[in-house]
């Protein structure tokens, strides 16, 4: 809301001028353009997710990965069981704006795959995975939530693909975790997601939100 | 949360105590006064929706404007299409908290009406459109955001209406802009939105939320 | 987001520094750690809800109470009914991020009944009703808010219940309001929320969400 960011400007002046005393106001006006120029950068960039399901992603295959049916997730109304609650592969890239726990494709074991047709071809830069927070797991624990996985890009369905990087989620790190790739990637159309390993979890693994961050091909 | 909202009242009372100092306190107390009141009377009013579809609201038609279907934005699954991803018009009156690159309602071209039955008769003060953040467009651009648009009023289904205001919808500005009307019209059951131009994309218009803001009848 | 993070966490620091000169380090030292340590208290039992539906919740029955249904919610699409809007009281425990007017279970009357199982077995030592605040309710009024209620624990289906506590939601208080029981319960697999009272609406009564706070017995 208004007032708070006001609020906010207001003190951020008043103990910029308290603690800045030792800097000149041109290094100090450098520093404010050069932090208003970084910031914008980091949003340009990772707030576009061009696996996003809504602006034209799609889920292309699991491979050979099957969705792990829980018979304890089994939904009742009135008493009579409604269906045993599975989310399909697609819940990974519709972006939900909250994540509630559950609301994952979860995949038996650790190793899991998800093959993603991206919305534009775009020279990929970061990834992000998301999982719930901790302190919302029912039991204090997200042992199923992805540890090891790998990225890689492609150009059509059969090709073998570019490994773009093998990064590692953090269980005690922040819900959503973006992964710098090593080098900016070339331009691709598709994403294959591998897990490799989770935290923990022996019967299945899940997989809340992936996104896919980058430069779009013309621009 | 509790302490940054304890934070920022802390910080700013410091801050006043700093800079109010050529203020009497009568006149600081008299300011406080007159802000909390204006801030309350922009909450209540801007808050409630009278074209929200869980409240009563629904769209009655949409004339002579069609809805695009995009080939491009066709959802497959597994391989196989499994729709051309279009939204209703309904999406515009559904509040959805946050806003998806493609989440709404499309109409050809740069003309589009969409007629609504609003949840309560109402004296309208305001209106609002919402659209996709410029940072959040795969391409960077929202060219496909309305630009000039008009709101008529009124009562029946087959009335020609009253023309409440025409407002531009500025693709520079925040994503949801709100436009206050001329003078407070009279008490109207429906309103009719006109979009005449958008921002330049010459195949469709993208319309995300519309709100309608005002005074219910009896208070 | 961390820029508005870190001026907070720098403001707050200089204020403190300002304030705090009456305190030995070694006392804002501790007072610090109670602080943190109270916070994740807090949070860690309050983020949980083991009545919501994704994670294993579900409403096994609602006794004698039936859905209201309202002539006036009536959605309309080009010109014909589509449906009667009503919600399911699965809406209830189905943990929607934004509350918008409507989006409830409505029951006629003022007395109503949830009969739930929870997600796990669990020690209850708080619940949490959440309705519409008053400035998004269309006519500034939310009357059709529950006041007086109760909260049973059982461990099957048939059992009369034990009486955890009862409560009164307040209708000029937050939109979110958490109830401590009065003391810890023992483990159960189900809760029954029982509402007694409204906020003088005498046609129906509204439950947006209702959460179930505890430990998990294995803990």
């Amino acid at each position: 809301c208004p007032t708070s960011s006001l609020r906010a400007a207001l003190t951020l002046k008043d103990t910029l001028q308290l603690k800045n005393k030792y800097l000149t106001p041109e290094l100090e006006n450098a520093m404010e353009n050069w932090f208003r120029v970084r910031m914008q950068v980091h949003k340009a960039i990772l707030s576009r997710d061009f696996a996003l399901e809504s602006q034209g992603g799609s889920v292309i295959s699991t491979r050979c990965s099957e969705t792990y049916r829980s018979r304890s997730a089994c939904v009742t109304f009135y008493g009579f069981p409604l269906w045993y609650q599975s989310e399909s592969p697609r819940r990974v890239i519709q972006g939900d704006p909250v994540l509630l726990p559950g609301k994952c494709w979860a995949f038996p074991g650790e190793q899991g795959t998800l093959f993603i047709s991206l919305s534009h071809p775009v020279s990929i830069t970061h990834v992000t995975l998301d999982h719930l927070p901790r302190y919302k797991a029912p039991l204090g624990s997200i042992n199923s939530a992805p540890k090891d996985f790998e990225v890689f890009g492609m150009n059509n369905e059969n090709e073998a693909g570019t490994l773009l990087g093998k990064f590692t989620y953090d269980q005690d790190g922040e819900p959503i975790q973006t992964f710098k790739l090593p080098s900016q990637s070339a331009i691709h159309h598709f994403v294959e997601l591998r897990v490799l390993t989770n935290w923990g979890q022996n019967e299945y693994t899940c997989l809340y939100r992936f996104r896919v961050h980058g430069k779009v091909a013309s621009t």
